[in-house]
């Protein structure tokens, strides 16, 4: 079983953008009193955009289930407010439970949070609590910066996050700390904003103590935990200089990193020095980047052949591609025991 | 010859702070008239904060010449407003010019530019060529954030920048992409803030057009390049996504990274990717990381040590340790001329 644990639905069905075109042009409007509205988009237009992207890539490339989650650069939490957020948060969770209900043995869901800047995360229980336990999410895509690039919310380690901390901890769902879209012109989205909030959350973790009053929560850092690895030694000496725990017991039950690095030397990297067990196999895919590197013929978001290319045991390559995942978002085991339930219903085994 | 193309006071005699602690004291009283004040520091203080610290680990790990400037951390655009950065800019940047005179062949400077947020960089031009034409500077560190973390300006690649950028072309001086203190609860200095900015700036020249308009200007990008190496294949990914030159093509004659990379894996990194035309050593040292590796025995900013365990050639060695400093700080010639002249005079060869 391989587990893609960071995939976003970036192929979404163009009715999705229309809503989304509607409900800002809307905002313009001071008039105007906000309504939910209505997606429209038929199961067949779902089918058509996972056939020919996500699906199709896990073919190819030989992955199993993805953890699927609307698009991370649209969520754009900066736009409107409370109520923006909270109706389009709420249509991108349907969106993926359609998806995930379409393909059961292809996708299970995390979702887009109704986050505001200066809106208390309290205010995101209420629809973690729906996808987890009406849609069977298994996960929240957590932004530590609804304000787009300006960064106005207090640090992850803050006491404002707590409220919706504990419930994390009560639904026992991990969070990936994901940014949205910039609004601040000095920050490229997926090149600059998202590695630099991966950075920027690990450091918060290290100077904080919040793992102290939340033992077992856990947090997901993408895009490889965005410069840490290259820079382990200065976080290694930061963390001694500081007088803060080694990394590998800071990150221990608490951060991992998943594999969404586009080369294999920097794969490389990541493994030589981040705890393995701290590693979950994950690829963007469709995200970031979406050619052929010419170097190697293939996909650079194909980050499963570059984990390939290293010598990993069997133990390594069960614990990188599913276990820890399972380990980090424990809900995941319905998941799969509901998938092992009909495929032994249907002879569909692999 | 070997050159640390980043070494910051860090270390300066107290004397430093006990001004800028009067001078940020005077800004809470509105009646009081910004006046620049004198710094109360003897040229035997400047010798005991060095031989103690830049000199004794220049010689302990057989590094020459450190191009030297204020440190990076207390610039701190975003107190005061223009007059407060100038008057200290004036006096680290003094300071640093008597660094460099009591320690000819130990140090040369770059500087601290008087910018504050809001200000246009013009502003910093006056500042720029005293240090450069009265003091024998050969570089500026460029803050891409005056704001501390707020991230308030335009981009580096906005046409905001170029009366600035125009004078660096005209006097044929680098600057290094340094941001200083945080002031966003967000962001730990060295941790994120630093880290994040570097990241940031090779963004903003992969997406802008700024090497059309200033062929010759060059940048150096320090801490590695952020995390630009570890994401070497998203970043080839994204230009190529977007059009944009090849990473080499861009870096060519315009950006370089430097060595501050701390432990032997993230530099094994830098050096299999990144163009060694386009690496220039350096150190920080004394700077972000002041500790000593527990798994090596050495210091963690001893960055010479992680490349002498490379397989280099003399070329490559030559390069990277005097070579490529000479291209990008072409003012430097005039120091190690000086250096011959005076060695010759004291029959003081190494």
């Amino acid at each position: 079983m391989i587990i893609d644990c960071h995939g976003h639905y970036t192929t979404a069905p163009k009715g999705l953008q229309t809503y989304r075109d509607a409900q800002i042009a809307a905002l313009k409007d001071p008039s105007h009193a906000p309504s939910k509205g209505k997606l429209n988009i038929s199961d067949d237009q779902i089918r058509e955009s996972l056939e020919n992207a996500q699906v199709k890539f896990q073919r190819e490339r030989g992955t199993d289930l993805t953890i699927f989650s609307p698009r991370a650069s649209a969520m754009a939490h900066h736009i409107g407010d409370a109520t923006t957020s909270l109706h389009w948060s709420q249509h991108c969770n349907d969106l993926i439970h359609r998806a995930c209900s379409l393909y059961p043995s292809n996708f299970v869901g995390v979702c887009q949070l109704p986050q505001s800047p200066g809106v208390p995360p309290a205010n995101s229980i209420e629809e973690l609590e729906r996808c987890v336990k009406e849609l069977g999410f298994i996960g929240c895509n957590l932004n530590p910066d609804p304000s787009g690039g300006h960064w106005t919310a207090p640090p992850l380690t803050d006491r404002y996050w707590y409220p919706f901390y504990e419930k994390m901890v009560e639904l026992d769902v991990p969070a990936m700390v994901h940014v949205s879209s910039s609004c601040n012109p000095n920050f490229h989205a997926t090149g600059a904003h998202y590695i630099n909030a991966d950075t920027t959350a690990f450091m918060q973790f290290l100077t904080g103590d919040l793992f102290r009053d939340f033992p077992t929560i856990r947090f997901v850092i993408p895009h490889g935990g965005g410069a840490v690895p290259f820079h382990w030694g200065r976080y290694r000496g930061l963390a001694q200089d500081m007088k803060r725990p080694l990394l590998p017991d800071l990150m221990r039950n608490n951060i991992f990193f998943d594999t969404c690095v586009y080369h294999l030397p920097g794969m490389e990297l990541l493994l030589k020095v981040v705890p393995l067990d701290n590693i979950l196999f994950g690829s963007e895919m469709v995200g970031a980047v979406r050619g052929i590197d010419p170097e190697t013929g293939h996909y650079y978001d194909d980050t499963k052949r570059y984990l390939e290319a290293l010598p990993l045991s069997e133990e390594q390559r069960y614990k990188l591609f599913e276990g820890n995942t399972r380990k980090v978002y424990p809900r995941i085991a319905t998941t799969l025991a509901g998938l092992e339930g009909s495929e032994l219903r249907t002879g569909d085994h692999r």
